[in-house]
């Protein structure tokens, strides 16, 4: 999908994890509270990748039955890309929402007012059935103005950030991308709610994330909780027990013709719905294949290695 | 509250809409279909605010059967403030999440990439509650940059807006709020999502919200669907479904008393969370009363006349 920061440069972390017991590959995945449509979920550690599908597949039958359905999930590795298991829902026909946090971590994104790094980037994902299979609305954002990865990337290419993007260790506004990263002293910066001067509204939201991920689910919440994984909220609302797939698909689709209209902004030659630029990105992967950067193919080496398998020859 | 936009300003405008016949005092709020946790009701075109609330406490009421539920409404009026009915859920308990869209009209807030007006502010409320009664959080925004009313003021007050507010009637960024009202060839500007560079996510939001509260209530979404009213989506949890409230407290408490604590960034000497300006607001105006500019009360004045209500001298 193009959002390499949850891709294959993770491996080498999940083997980490592995190796000093963050993760355990033999957790249990047990359902340990219900009540109606709402699932509490333990990973014991497992793999977030398999507990979060294993719970967005309860969360999905359970709707069916219910007209909606909420799992939460603690003691869970990290998830990967929090879209992807909302679009498993709206692959269901459903509407699927999808937050996490970072237990015991999340000393990145400063709360508005706030001079240094106190909340995770705390991602938020909506996605919706579209007229046919191939094109779900796929909305899947950090409450954060940027995930961490794209400030590594500006240092890397030696650019600025824009405005609004940063503060250094003493709390100032800067467009220095080096300044989030700790110096000798080990102070670093932090990274802001999107939002500008209105900040406020992605400090709220990340809040909110915290809240149900976090607090709703058992895992625990940014300063106070194990760290290693996710908190998980997953909610899935079923279309047809409110109103007809096919009304629901003419209003919604209607709605996308007309705000994806001409005229367009200077510099434009298109509007995009949520979820256009990934398919873009991965029908052009899938064609031309997956660029790797060096750093990345020696970790994934290095995880080879840890787990007997040959490295590639770089 | 302190949100202005939402109060009294509106009253002649709802007088009008019952002369006009677009707001019918007497039209039964029904319950027109439900699926477990899921519900749709019809508001007969009644005052938003009536339904709204009835809305919101049948949802309440099933959310403490099922552990969640969501309530959505068509042929409602104007609501107003979306956040007083998460608040609702909050004060019994539960987190109380709403947004609401405008049905057929939405010319104002412009898609980004696009150069015009297409859809409404599209406001977004989450209130989860705290350790004690008096202070829930209440985070309650809209989608797009500012409110309209804000650019109003601006106009009034002959400011100008920050960057990243507006586009004038030819697509291109402006400063100037007049702008945003049409030229004598009818011509206006459109406000932006909220964000920036990154508005992309406000805008999704946006388009999810039109999906809750227009698509899936059946009170059609922007560009389509009768206009006057707001489509309405709230959906409960019931948090003692999923956790004991006690461990919610503690671990939700913990996380605003981590992200409100020093240091700040200069020219701030706190750092508030959601719902905290508003109940200060409301203790100041519970204190000194609230006072109105003479064009509302104009209009208020306007208002009793056509119900027969003595008017103010003013």
């Amino acid at each position: 999908m193009g959002h390499d920061s949850h891709g294959v440069v993770r491996t080498l972390t999940y083997m980490n994890q592995v190796e000093d017991g963050t993760i355990k590959p033999s957790g249990a995945i047990e359902l340990i509270h219900e009540h109606g449509a709402a699932i509490v979920i333990d990973g014991n550690w497992n793999f977030g990748q398999v507990i979060a599908k294993q719970a967005m597949s309860m969360a999905i039958e359970r709707a069916r039955e219910h007209g909606m359905s909420a799992a939460v999930c603690r003691q869970t590795g990290h998830i990967g890309r929090v879209g992807a298991y909302a679009q498993q829902a709206a692959a269901a026909g459903m509407i699927g929402i999808g937050c996490v946090n970072n237990p015991g971590t999340g000393g990145l994104v400063a709360p508005f007012g706030g001079a240094v790094g106190r909340m995770g980037t705390n991602p938020l994902a909506i996605a919706i059935p579209g007229e046919d299979d191939e094109h779900p609305f796929v909305l899947d954002f950090a409450t954060s103005v940027a995930a961490e990865g794209k400030m590594r990337i500006a240092v890397n290419k030696g650019v600025e950030v824009p405005p609004d993007y940063l503060l250094n260790s003493d709390g100032q506004p800067t467009l220095d991308p080096n300044d989030l990263y700790p110096d000798e002293a080990g102070n670093r910066g932090a990274l802001l709610p999107f939002g500008g001067p209105v900040a406020y509204k992605a400090y709220g939201l990340a809040m909110a994330v915290e809240a149900l991920s976090g607090s709703l689910s058992g895992a625990g919440v940014a300063g106070n909780g194990k760290p290693g994984g996710n908190g998980v909220f997953f909610m899935v609302l079923n279309i047809g027990s409110f109103i007809s797939r096919d009304e629901f698909d003419e209003s919604f689709g209607g709605l996308n013709t007309h705000v994806t209209q001409p005229p367009f902004r200077e510099g434009n030659d298109e509007v995009l719905t949520a979820g256009e630029p990934e398919r873009r990105r991965m029908a052009e992967r899938l064609a031309n294949g997956i660029e790797l950067d060096d750093e990345t193919l020696r970790q994934m080496n290095e995880a080879a290695v840890m787990v007997g398998v040959g490295a590639l020859e770089l």
